[in-house]
């Protein structure tokens, strides 16, 4: 028998005993509201001015994502009332399909509930998170509920509203002054909460995420109303509702052997094979086979009862066998041309020289999860030319304003060499200084962000290797517009010289001898040497464009070639389009003119007009050639090998290797490499 | 009556309605772990080798904050073993107080379980995620479930051992082959799981965190097995156990009214008057009296009915009453010796010039949360001067080793204007370049960290002004170091012409006049009129160190004055630190020498021994000097006015403003406007 004597002997053992148990008895359940009040930084509500704007995108998200999934094109007002000090009131409407009367509470009272965490298709919600953490934060700062309103379609159904705050300890909505009544709208979503921010403008501000959003989403209309009571109106692009992401199911690479465990264990198919072909996507019954061949397992057991042992052997099996990649319309990339208009947009008064054409890469999976990687790049004009190249990035449709310095994109960005593509960097490494705005959208069905908040991408190496991609493509294209840009200036200064220097000799030769003044134009034909191709635009009326191409023969051969451009389609008015050279237009917008015997020291024009909203797109310096040597030619490029159309043949001189080529070898090569380097990466 | 017709008639309608409805048919709860385990890349598990990293990170940081809380020295062993392919088995041991039986399975199985979520305590783990999280990711990827023993001391006590899963679905522990055992040890905790990962070397590896770890947590002692087998030991620096943090009360301040309404409500005091006096720390009976009268609410009211009024009342109270900070003892900050020693052990063969005097700041509060900021520098020596400066960043004594462009630590940095302190920085942002590496830990009872993986600091305003002020006050350190560097490089300069050209010029005159050659030694003093001061140091033994000043009087007038350095009090044998000019040492370790009456072109030494660990942290360089004018010293600073100790009073010639002055006046406007600049920041 011990006496409490012997236990108070033991000293430090009764120390560490009773902190043991005391510690013990301090164990408690977490609720996940509780957990989120006190780490709302992870939310990204860390500052007022991030909060006000993180309340706003949380609620513009739901609305965008609930049109979509109704199909019904967006028409979203965002109104900022200033109350008293810090207090500011948000009311986020839109003319969605509505939430059914039973499930409102839950969508804006409850954190980790919602309809779209298990659905593999890109939204921008996934969580059921956001809109729920803006009503607790609301309450948090200001004590005042959310009110929310909705309707859903349909003659016998009325319109509900309701107060609501989150119990946090439970985790649970508190709803009060619920009623029905008559709403003048069909259906749709008002919600309205009160939030302790600041307001501000700049490059965090609402407006900007507005207007970013507008841009990629250019199927929307955004309505803004700031607090100062200014009205801002984000107008639809388009008419054209993107095709709403599919759902699919689960692609068996990138599964973990957990994940399989529970897949399997949860399965409503009688046996394996089943269950492969069934529960995934792009198993057929041969892929199915070759899998439970290769594993050693019986086709005929059921899934529920397989062994950790057996999933393990299935994971290695899928590894080894070829299965198509996922499918991709769960996924609703931007696209080059609206990106293009976006950055557009974003330019205003910068009016930048160059557009690179915009990048939209074949979809890759990570860690079972399909992606879009897209990319753009702009440069030149007045976009301030001694600080960092700005950088605006995109996840599934919805601008990410903060937390550069964690994202994927950023980290891409950094780890690329932008000297070799024109732009300053030190060593070779961190972001590029330089007049250029770079752009970057990843589309998945499940980004992987670093928090909740939802602020920035993680770095998993197929991200980062994707986003490098679509960089380099980007890149490529700016750099051969500066290589460009170099030739053209060292030609005119050579015509410059030429056409300043001869006249002058030969002037005053000319006096000397007594003789009168000889005609020039050969010889400047001859020292020349080049086809010069100038471009002009002339603006029409409010949207159309005149785009001009002359071209000069000062070269001693008559010359024929072919002349191509992309053209938006979408801006195409046949009647304007044509020309006496003009050959074709495809339904892709790859238009091709033919300049038939062009005398030495003679011109030709080449010209058209685009007409609506999408004319500006036009890159006019990306206009090729095909049917010359190239390397007589200022102002166009060599056609591309996979433009798809054939221009015409090169029959005088040899077809030299261009520049271009040289840096695309040497591109792949680096690729190659860096791959290699990114499978070593992290963070 | 509607036929099915009306219906199907609705058109546009029909589908609004039936999304409304198949929406809300898919809405359901998320589980916790379920959200985890989808958003693995959230807690830091998004590439192979982070991940095994972060399970070991998360085991050693549960290990850590379980000693402490028993205040027991931990002795912490990590072991990695390689199993196939990229299976790695970990096991962490601790000698903490272990857990009781029927706590077990929650700890490790489930989320948001915790101790220490409501505690006001600086404490590494405090969400009661991490190592539940690291179950899960371990079964995940390799569907093997963890396996734990404890033990808590005791004599009938006995040890438990088992196999942990989480239930995902519920956010369950799953627990088999459960028993009872006799251990050898008396108590203590071992886990052991097996995960997919990558092992490496290098900056951020499982060697590089344990190491960092071993620096901010000196009183560990820390055992690594790597998968090779090698036996790695960190041991103890110091056998002292820092205190353990106290648990406090919140502060009133930084209190959201959301907060308070929800505290009022769930408190057990009868009235608001002891509300405010009992639940609060810092609230005093006259404060609370102060706080009531202000916001016009009877003492005697209970909190329980507070309304929403009443607490925005109470909070713009609160606003306006001076109350003191909050208690400090919550913290446990590293100290400045200990960084400096630390310091010294990340820098190995680097042999840097230059320690700055690390940095404490005094505590402030951030959210009603206490916390303090501490930061060192390391100059020159072998340190890359061609790259970035290095950050070693630190949050409650955890080397945080990801996502340092999320960091608060880094912004800072980066906003700082680092070529007023002599790095190059272009255009005054972002990560300086140069031969430096700089370290902040912040500590706090509630580290607001960007994400559950705990890799990064949220922007708050806060924190982002303290580690400013911290740094800055490093960086002025660093700048007079590097001042004093070129002050002392010009005069070696002048000396040298001094002695070459003179005597040069002195024998070719004595040669020409044919006279013998002069005595120059008061020549020189007169061209130099200096007293110089150089320092060098002798290694002796294992770990003692003689330091030396030798002090040469190049003026033309005797010299008295006294010398001051502050050492390592943890140092000092007073028998091998006396010299014939000793006069004092206190007990913080200041000590003070008197150089009596040194003649004109005569030199003097004063020398004393350091033995032990922290002999190295002394600087030689950081010598000052009373009663002579500064302008005549080379190689020491005048003593500085907070200092503590008086030296000699200057008697011959008048104090002159030394060029620190000057920067520290112009720091000071600075730092106002940078605060008030920061009041606006965000992210």
């Amino acid at each position: 028998m011990r006496s409490t004597g012997d236990v108070t002997d033991s000293g430090p053992d009764t120390k560490g005993r009773s902190i043991a148990y005391k510690l013990a008895d301090k164990q408690q359940e977490i609720s996940v509201a509780e957990f989120f009040e006190k780490n709302k930084q992870i939310l990204g509500f860390d500052s007022r001015s991030k909060s006000l704007l993180m309340g706003i995108k949380e609620a513009v998200d739901n609305s965008l994502d609930a049109c979509e999934e109704a199909e019904i094109a967006p028409d979203i007002s965002v109104r900022i009332e200033r109350l008293d000090d810090d207090d500011y009131r948000i009311t986020v409407d839109d003319n969605g399909p509505g939430i059914v009367h039973s499930a409102i509470k839950n969508v804006y009272g409850r954190l980790l509930y919602g309809s779209r965490f298990h659905a593999l298709r890109q939204s921008r919600g996934q969580q059921g998170i956001g809109i729920s953490a803006t009503v607790m934060y609301g309450y948090l700062t200001t004590g005042k509920p959310a009110h929310v309103i909705s309707k859903v379609s349909g003659e016998d159904e009325v319109a509900w509203e309701m107060d609501i705050v989150i119990d946090t300890k439970t985790n649970r909505p508190l709803v009060t002054n619920e009623r029905a009544f008559t709403w003048e709208r069909d259906h749709g979503t008002s919600i309205e909460f009160t939030i302790k921010g600041r307001y501000m403008t700049g490059k965090q501000s609402v407006f900007e995420y507005l207007k970013n959003t507008a841009i990629v989403n250019p199927h929307a209309a955004i309505t803004f109303h700031d607090p100062d009571g200014k009205r801002w109106t984000f107008e639809k692009a388009t008419e054209i509702i993107p095709p709403k992401p599919r759902e699919i199911k689960p692609h068996p690479e990138g599964m973990e052997i957990g994940d399989l465990i529970k897949f399997a264990h949860g399965s409503k198919q009688k046996n394996v094979k089943s269950f492969l072909k069934e529960d995934f996507s792009r198993v057929t019954s041969r892929i199915a086979d070759d899998i439970l061949e290769l594993s050693k397992i019986d086709p005929r057991a059921p899934p529920q009862d397989l062994t950790r042992d057996q999933c393990a052997a299935m994971i290695d099996a899928i590894g080894k066998v070829k299965i198509m990649a996922p499918q991709t319309d769960c996924l609703s990339p931007i696209g080059d041309t609206l990106i293009k208009k976006g950055l557009m947009h974003v330019m205003e008064g910068l009016r930048p020289d160059y557009y690179a054409t915009p990048v939209t890469r074949p979809p890759k999976t990570a860690n079972g999860n399909p992606f879009v990687v897209e990319a753009g790049i702009v440069y030149g004009g007045d976009i301030p030319s001694d600080g960092q190249v700005s950088i605006l990035r995109f996840a599934n449709r919805v601008p990410l304003l903060y937390q550069q310095g964690a994202c994927a994109i950023t980290k891409a960005i950094s780890e690329m060499d932008w000297r070799r593509y024109g732009l300053e960097q030190r060593g070779g490494k961190g972001i590029p200084y330089g007049p250029a705005i770079i752009l970057v959208h990843v589309a998945s069905t499940k980004v992987p962000f670093t928090s909740e908040g939802k602020e920035a991408i993680a770095s998993y190496p197929e991200i980062l290797s994707e986003v490098s991609a679509a960089l380099r493509l980007c890149a490529r294209n700016l750099k051969s517009h500066l290589n460009k840009l170099e030739r053209r200036s060292k030609t005119h200064a050579k015509f410059e010289i030429v056409q300043e220097i001869l006249p002058d000799l030969a002037k005053k030769s000319a006096d000397y001898l007594e003789r009168p003044l000889p005609s020039l134009e050969r010889t400047i034909t001859k020292i020349m040497n080049v086809v010069w191709i100038e471009p002009s635009v002339e603006k029409i009326g409010k949207n159309n464009r005149r785009y001009i191409y002359r071209i000069y023969n000062y070269t001693n051969n008559v010359r024929s070639f072919g002349l191509h451009a992309q053209v938006p389609k979408e801006s195409v008015n046949l009647a304007l389009f044509m020309n006496p050279s003009f050959v074709d237009l495809n339904e892709e917008g790859k238009a091709y003119w033919e300049v038939r015997d062009l005398q030495p020291s003679s011109s030709s024009v080449v010209s058209f007009e685009l007409s609506g909203e999408m004319a500006d797109t036009f890159s006019q310096e990306d206009v090729y050639i095909s049917g010359i040597n190239p390397a007589i030619v200022m102002g166009a490029e060599p056609l591309p090998g996979d433009w798809g159309i054939k221009g015409m043949e090169i029959t005088e001189e040899e077809e030299i290797l261009s520049e271009d080529d040289t840096l695309e070898e040497e591109e792949e090569e680096l690729e190659e490499e860096e791959f290699e380097k990114e499978a070593d990466l992290n963070d």
